[in-house]
C-alpha cells in the first residue's frame, strides 16, 4: 500500500513527485506519454516560469525531470484505465491490469486546448499558432494577431493583447458573445481591435510562420494578414477517469479549491486538471506541492 | 496613474513583476532591502523549487531578478510608509513623503518567523537552525533534530521529520498543546520522538554547525545532542502597512483566497502574507501570476 500514486507528469506532477520524495513518501508518478513534461514538450518557449527565463518548454521538462531524478521520485510508464475507491484507500488499475494499492491519489492528468481543426494549425502550433495569450502573448510585440473566440477568455486575451501588439482582429462565428458584457465593451474601446464577426476561419497559412488567417465572414472570403493566431475556443480537462468517481463541473475539470481537495477524502486535483483561474506552469508547480501537503495531512487523519 | 504599484520584492513581488511587465501593465516594484530576494536571501539552499534543484537561495534571488531585467520590470528603492485607499485607485506613500498614484496595488511583503531570541539561535540560521521543516528537513536525513514548538505546524514538521531523521525531539515549553489532539496522537505514535515537555530552549551550541540544544526541563539542565533544530513557534506577517486598510485574521495575515483578492477592490496579497495552507516559494511565484491576472480582471471594470 503506497501513501501516494500520482497520475501524470507534467509539471503539476512531476512538483508533487519532488514534495513527496524530499518528505519520504512511498510514491509512484504515473506517465502516459514518451516522455515527461505534459503540454509544455510542445511549447517553443516558456518566458513566465520565474527564474528560467526564455527557456524552450522541452528543456524545462528537462529541468523538472532532472530534478525529480536528483530527489529520488519513482516513475513509471502505464496508462490508468480505471481509478477505484475503496475504504480509506485507492485502487489504480493500469492498462495491463495491474492495480497499484494506494492510501491517497493526485490526479495531475492535465486537460488540453479545443482545437479549430481547419489546414495549418496543427502544422503550425508553436509558430504563431497559440493557445495561450498569456504565454505568448509578449513574442509578438508590434505585430498584428487575431484571436479566434467568443467567450471570457477570447475577450480578455484580446483586450490583453491589444497592449501588446499593433492590430487585434477578434474572429467570432456569431455576432453575440458568451463574454461578460463588460468585457465586451472594454475591448470595443481599444482602438486597434477589429471585430471580424459571422466569420468561420477556415485555415492558416505561412512558410514555416504563421501569416494569414483565412475566413468566411459573413459568407465570402476574406485573408487576414496576421503573424499570430490565438485560439482560445475552449479546453478539455483530462477527467473521464474520474467521471463517476469524483464531482466535476460542467466544462469536465475536477472541482477543487486552493488545497487540490477533491470531493472524494484522499484524492487530490492538481494543476490545469481541477477549476481555477489562472493555468500556468508555475501554478501547476505549486499545485503539485500543496497537494502532497494534502496527502501528509490526510496520512496524519488515517494514524 | 500606474496601473499596478508591487510592494516587496521576493519571490511573489518579482513574479508579479514578471507578469505586470509581459502583460504591458505600467507597474513598479518597490523593494526595501538591500537587493531583491526577500527571505530566501538568508536560505543556504533551496531544494524545492521545481525545475532549479539544489540551488543557493541568493542564486534562486538573482535568477528571480535576471528574469525581472530580461523582461523590462521596473524596481524602485523605498520604503512603504502608508497605503491611502482613494475612489478606485490608491496612493502608495514612501518615506521620503512621495506619493505614487496607481489603480491597483499587489501586497507581496512577505512574513517573518517568531524567533526564539536565545543565543545561537541567529549565529547558526542556515547551518542547522531552520524555520521550515518542509524547505529543509530533507538536509537532515538519519539523524538527529529538534521542533521547537506546541502548534499544529510544530506537531506537523515533528511527524514529517520522524519520517526522514533518526530521532526527533519535540520540545514544548508545557505539558499541553494546541496542536489538533488528532496530530498529537500520531505524534506519539511515532516511535522515533521523545517528547520533551516543560522544556524551555536555553541556547543552540556548535561549531559552526549545531551540535546540542541546551534546554531546562521542569526546571533541570539538560543537553540534547543534534545536527538540526526546527524552530515553529509561529510567523509574524508584514502587514502594519494594511491595519487600517484591509481584513487581516488574529495572525495578522491578509485575509485573501487563491484569487489573491483582499477585502478591498483593487488591493491584492500575494505568497506568505496572505492566509494560506503552505508557504513556499512556488507558491509565492504562483500567487504573483495570479495576482496580476487579478489586477487584469480590476482593470477591465474599472474600463
Amino acid at each position: 500500500m503506497l501513501d501516494t500514486v500520482i497520475i501524470g507528469a507534467g509539471p503539476a506532477g512531476m512538483a508533487a513527485g519532488i514534495y513527496a520524495a524530499r518528505a519520504e513518501l512511498s510514491h509512484v508518478v504515473l506517465e502516459s506519454g514518451l516522455m515527461s513534461g505534459g503540454q509544455i514538450i510542445n511549447t517553443s518557449e516558456v518566458d513566465n516560469y520565474p527564474g528560467l527565463k526564455g527557456i524552450g518548454g522541452f528543456d524545462l521538462a528537462m529541468k523538472f525531470r532532472e530534478h525529480c531524478d536528483a530527489c529520488g521520485v519513482s516513475f513509471r510508464d502505464g496508462k490508468v484505465t480505471e481509478l477505484k475507491r475503496g475504504e480509506n484507500s485507492f485502487s489504480v488499475v493500469l492498462e495491463n491490469g495491474e492495480a497499484i494499492e494506494t492510501k491517497t491519489v493526485i490526479v495531475a492528468t492535465g486537460a488540453g486546448h479545443r482545437k479549430l481543426g481547419i489546414p495549418g494549425e496543427e502544422e503550425l502550433a508553436g509558430s504563431g499558432v497559440s493557445y495561450c495569450a498569456t504565454c505568448d502573448g509578449a513574442f509578438f510585440r508590434g505585430r498584428d494577431v487575431a484571436v479566434v473566440g467568443g467567450g471570457d477568455v477570447a475577450i480578455e486575451d484580446a483586450i490583453f493583447l491589444a497592449r501588446i501588439c499593433r492590430k487585434v482582429y477578434l474572429v467570432h462565428r456569431r455576432e453575440e458573445f458568451r463574454a461578460a458584457k463588460t468585457l465586451v465593451s472594454r475591448l470595443r474601446a481599444c482602438e486597434n481591435v477589429e471585430f471580424v464577426l459571422n466569420a468561420v476561419p477556415q485555415s492558416i497559412l505561412g512558410n514555416g510562420m504563421v501569416e494569414k488567417l483565412t475566413v468566411l465572414e459573413n459568407g465570402a472570403q476574406r485573408e487576414l494578414a496576421v503573424a499570430g493566431v490565438f485560439i482560445a475556443v475552449g479546453m478539455l480537462p483530462n477527467t473521464e477517469l474520474l467521471r463517476d468517481v469524483a464531482r466535476l463541473d460542467a466544462t469536465g475539470y475536477v472541482v477543487a479549491g486552493e488545497d487540490c481537495q477533491s470531493s472524494v477524502p484522499g484524492l487530490f486535483a492538481a494543476g490545469d486538471v481541477r477549476t481555477k483561474n489562472l493555468r500556468q506552469v508555475v501554478t501547476a508547480a505549486a499545485d503539485g506541492a500543496v497537494a502532497v501537503y494534502g496527502v501528509e495531512s490526510r496520512l496524519n487523519e488515517l494514524g
